[in-house]
């Protein structure tokens, strides 16, 4: 049974939801999966505040919570489609507590099967972008976990980032957070962070924020390969509990 | 806290889920609701072979638990996205089993929800059109309980029900359940539907199952008003657990 906490952002939960069902070979109703998703974002604070200083409580406990009930529920493979929750002082949390607890679910980790992903799909590429939020950006979640295996990383300059990645997702007027969906003002953003990444020598970009493939749903932009860490995270919930109903990879 | 038995069928579910957060008034994270969903299609057999005989678990017994199964994790309001599993067979299985447990959670009905919003919203209409699974039809669920209130209610001629409706959702190869989103035939399909009842004077046509929201995702087609319960539903939920945060009505 797999289990999602959903919440962080609800958008992104129900676009991972989505993308378990859309990866799953099933002819009908009953093909489908079993899939617990808890959506409660409200005693959740928001990850990059935490992570800036600017919320005290940390976002893990919350999501352990959360967590621990979809196991209690019969959840045996849990994700959290959340980038930034996976920074290690939230993510830790998550996985020490779930240890602590007779027969946890197995937690996944979005970064990790990201970066298998790339191992795997984009051996060739030698430069990979990120786009994210400020919170998986100054914790170098990605440049941190691809480095090491030989991929350059290449990040927006910090002024686009506060000023144009971050409100992309934020924003309360038009960001992806607030609207639920893709703006027009949020996809330019987005797509301006492409071309600067692009400019800056990437061959595939990441979108590490699961509210962004609201705006950038397709697999590449003019050319670009987009890496979404929910699809990639919605694949791997399924080859937990039955790899014989994934879907067969399609780089586009 | 929101209750969802999904999986009836799976996309219908994932769509109730997407009407709640739509349907909610908020500017971020944590302004959404609590919602906690199953979506466990494996054991719930499908609802119109039941009625038709051609299955012998009632699909009430399996919702009842997925129900019972949100109570326990908290939910305090169940909504079932199913048109067909409010047939009175199966619904009332539903219904006296949460009778039975202690703190059971309001269980919404979403026929007679849909009802109210007609008799509120469309009291100038005089006939209402049904497109819905055999299931529904046979049962003469909206018919029961619309013509009691003066609605004159228009349903396919049974040729065009068994040929042309039912195999919209259910076709194993262009049929909503099997693909997930809209096909092109399984829009025409419906489409045809509206002008069958368009023609025997249908005013408004009531989406009498959760899948065709898929294929019709309007208010409107070609200046017939589309009612669609699954929305309504979403709504009634919102209503019981925080109806500050329920989005103003709107027609179209």
């Amino acid at each position: 049974v797999i289990g999602v906490v959903g919440g962080v952002g609800p958008f992104a939960g129900l676009d991972l939801l989505s993308k378990i069902l859309d990866q799953t070979l099933a002819g009908r109703d009953q093909d489908h999966l079993p899939v617990l998703s808890i959506s409660r974002p409200g005693p959740i604070p928001d990850r990059t505040e935490f992570l800036l200083g600017r919320a005290t409580v940390n976002p893990g406990y919350p999501i352990l919570e959360q967590a621990a009930l979809l196991g209690r529920m019969g959840a045996t493979v849990v994700g959290v489609p959340c980038n930034t929750a996976h920074a290690p002082v939230i993510f830790s949390i998550i996985e020490t507590g779930l240890a602590r607890i007779e027969q946890p679910p197995r937690l996944l980790h979005m970064i990790r099967e990201t970066v298998d992903h790339l191992r795997r799909h984009y051996a060739s590429v030698g430069s990979v972008g990120v786009l994210s939020t400020t919170g998986t950006y100054r914790t170098r979640l990605y440049p941190e976990a691809l480095e090491p295996l030989g991929f350059r990383v290449v990040v927006p300059e910090a002024t686009m980032q506060e000023a144009i990645i971050h409100p992309a997702v934020y924003d309360p007027v038009y960001g992806l957070k607030a609207c639920g969906r893709a703006t027009p003002r949020a996809r330019d953003n987005l797509l301006r962070g492409l071309e600067h990444l692009r400019a800056a020598g990437a061959e595939a970009v990441i979108l590490g924020c699961t509210e962004m493939p609201l705006a950038l749903p397709g697999r590449e932009e003019e050319g670009l390969a987009l890496v979404d860490p929910a699809l990639i995270l919605a694949r791997a919930l399924i080859r937990e509990v039955a790899p014989e109903r994934l879907r067969p990879w399609e780089a586009r």
